[in-house]
């Protein structure tokens, strides 16, 4: 039987080890406080774009793997609470799948061949506590830094690229030509295949079905850029569905290279702003919440330019 | 009758009409991309801490008014699916009152006298869809810019402050003094009261039946210094329990003022650098999560000094 | 303006003051200890029907209403907690909204023109605490007596009815004398439509959005038959969309008769049964979970006959 | 090392094979459209108790294993739905560990030694999909039939049993010979130890620490009389903590006898019923959710005398 080719993939960029046998960050180790500094300038402005879609039942989720869209409940209103001084309280409950809106894939969330990032053993994701080692909590305080967004999909001249369409290292390099900027360490790669706008524009009907996305040979990009992060405007930043295995790109960014990705992330405001003065990278942050042993969690990632 | 105290303050300090009738945002609206670039002066290292405590079943609820500690559940992990290239994954659940742990409480929190913020009729919050106006996703993108933290446990000495210990407009300038700042407009206060020390380190034991916090008088000062918020790291910001009404400062920071607040933020480690350095402001990223018609939100604060 | 023709005929019905002022059972009065002891009779066999559908993913749920299927996740497995001495436990979770599937409807779970069931104020439903008042918990034990499974989908000679199909008096009148019985007082009465045989082999598409259901003028007749409960293999028990407001008969049997109604009840094995053996009554019982508060109430019917 | 010693009673009342090699009903096998006819004898004069305590915020729970009390919250109200025609809905969400009050453990709730009932492997129970073998819905339509109480807390003279009390065989056929009734195949025995009592009167601090309950010896006992069910009104059926191993009782009744067990039963206004008339024998039915893959299910039991 030929070996996946994702696996070749995955022994040439590995990190395990890179940073430490008991490393729980991964590529987030490239995020240091120099490089949080320097990534100052890129804020020109200062104004902000803040990334995600609601978190509510609007979302695109449709009960496939038990995601459902986020359930949102009021335990008080002020048709309960009112003191004597007027004094009316509100209270509220949410249930969601942590991978059901705009997210971080935590090192958990993938792993093959028995083991996730690092070697941690599958068996380190329990049933009952969930992740007793690269849980989504020993992620924080999460990225901070300069962030590069590549608009593949206006490059394209198109609303959104089609389902299928495989983003390749040669996309990315005309989007960074295109865009003036050159990815390096410790940035943050934000890849706009306007696939969100899709589903925003025409309903998610289909929409996690299949989508365009990153092709499998943009692994080693991302290794020798040393990027610390990835995150796209589709639903799981690869091309899917994939040739290679199920999920061959998330198989070696997140288990051999240690890499968080971000999904459904919503681009459209900041890619306008972009587009409207020619200026590409930003300031940006991302932290998941400290959830114990979790394997993703919402994120509300901010970009400042 | 006489009325209560606090409604005197609230018409003193009332930002209604202020930045619209419309709007939604209140003293975030003090927060421009201006003081969001001024207050990069205040990244001196880079060095970012995260200020939220965990998310799961270690937290300080009991039950009370419904709020629970989040529950974390697998829905998938390795040993249910597993494909034919050994790629496993893992998925979760969370369900958790918004008001349970480290959080920003939103404009619909607390209302009284028939209004939320600006004026907003008390059945904008409708038990069915949440918040209809004043919710937490139109808070987005949160606050960014300088922040201050002003440890007055440590100054009185002690670990932690009493329960029942007030905090004066005396102490925090007091703190400011003795931090060598001076809290201005668009800015963040963080005020360390000691008391999720003592949680963290004693136990919760009735951790929650009452707190050290800032006295019902530092409303009209947080409004002449212009904050943008106020965040603590008790349960619920002010003294409690409270001698005049329920919450009175609540009451007056959010539907007088239109703040959010931000309850149970973790500053210990903070405090420790502050400390050690002797520099006590810093660049404060705290973003909500985009939930449709929340009163509230889980937060993951991120200050970079 | 004309008046609705089901309030004219609510007031027919009217079962207000009739078992007290403070009464929250309704039509369950019926049910005496003489009632289930004469039911008895109709036990011929000891052969036992339950008539639910899964609770879990499986179900017709669309997220409409924010009613989803329900989600059953797993909090402790063999691989989390297994003792020294070997042993292994199970632990899960459920949430779910009570009105997902096979269900009764409690008498909060419609009024009109202000009130519920006997006079109580709609403001009796608190958005906190649920029904402070008419709740489902006040109508155990629930039901348990004769029942009688009127198949008017098999009488019509199809697998089930089209929806919009209105089940009239005569339907129900020449069920009865098909099946050789006559229905009267504490029975309940259960109605075959097959709608839900369509949803178990055609999909649930489309299924929640029409349905062929009781008439309207069924509530006036089931009132002189003094019926303690119905229920139906439907989703809400009356023909939908109706035509005389949004759900007539609904209105009409809970709030002014005080009824439960049953929801998504699985009759199909049953109705083989019957239709074998030329027997359409049997002893019946259904009983709600005792939810503080609630509105309805998933239930595990179980027909003996 | 000695075994421990359920194991060896294990051995000797093992069900395994006896319905045979894929029966997933246990000692349910033994309740026969017969069994349900015959018990029809033991209901004299039609009065019912429902035997559960109350699904909410009420409960016993804690958080221990993630056991919370049941979260119940209103998706509609009338506040938030009424039509042009009058009519208000309500529609709610229950939120619950299937652990926390009045339940059967289903067939996968307990293990040991690589197995559950019938040889069924532990990994059967997946964490993602639950049990996908003897889960609760295949013990449809549970228990129907003769059923006794014993009230072994009254024959002791007091309100309840101590804790650590273990009621023996001497204490169940002491109990016996006092109401007059032998039990015997196809019955369920219901044990009132007045623990449940204890919690409802005196609060539940502590409640879930220890327990009075069935001493390990009854198994023998339990599957000579072959017994269908077994429930009491603790929270886990046995005197626990146990001195051999975590639950002995429970290995051996659910794992080798394949028997449900009735926990949380609130069995106070029946023992009362059952002492005013001598009579301790009655009708019980006690059928589980439908819930796809579950572990346990809460349960409404309905006694009819």
């Amino acid at each position: 039987m030929t070996e996946y080719a994702f696996k070749k993939t995955g022994r040439k960029v590995s990190n395990w080890g890179r940073w430490g046998d008991d490393d729980e960050k991964g590529t987030l180790n490239y995020v240091t406080p120099d490089t949080v500094k320097q990534a100052l300038s890129a804020i020109r402005t200062g104004e902000r774009y803040e990334l995600s879609i609601p978190v509510g039942d609007s979302g695109p989720q449709t009960g496939w793997m038990k995601r459902i869209n986020p359930v949102h409940t009021m335990s008080v209103t002020p048709y309960d609470l009112t003191g004597p001084d007027g004094v009316a309280i509100s209270d509220d409950f949410i249930t969601m799948p942590l991978q059901s809106g705009t997210q971080l894939d935590g090192l958990t969330h993938v792993g093959y061949d028995g083991a996730f990032y690092n070697g941690v053993p599958l068996d380190a994701m329990t049933p009952g506590s969930g992740a007793t080692r690269n849980a989504v909590d020993a992620t924080l305080p999460g990225f901070a830094g300069r962030a590069v967004l590549l608009d593949v999909a206006s490059l394209d001249g198109g609303e959104w690229l089609a389902a299928g369409r495989a983003v390749t290292v040669a996309d990315l390099e005309r989007a960074e030509e295109a865009a003036g900027v050159r990815l390096g360490t410790a940035d943050a790669l934000l890849v706009r295949t306007g696939w969100l706008r899709k589903g925003l524009t025409q309903g998610w009907q289909g929409w996690l079905e299949e989508e365009p996305g990153l092709a499998p040979e943009c692994a080693e990009w991302i290794h020798e850029r040393e990027l610390a992060m990835v995150a796209c405007d589709n639903w799981g930043v690869e091309v899917l569905p994939a040739s290679d295995g199920m999920v061959p790109l998330h198989a070696v960014l997140i288990r051999d290279m240690g890499m968080m990705l971000g999904e459904m992330w919503n681009l459209e405001d900041l890619a306008e702003a972009c587009r409207a003065d020619g200026t590409w990278d930003f300031f940006l942050t991302a932290t998941a919440l400290r959830i114990t042993g979790g394997a993703g969690s919402p994120v509300s990632p901010v970009a400042i330019r």
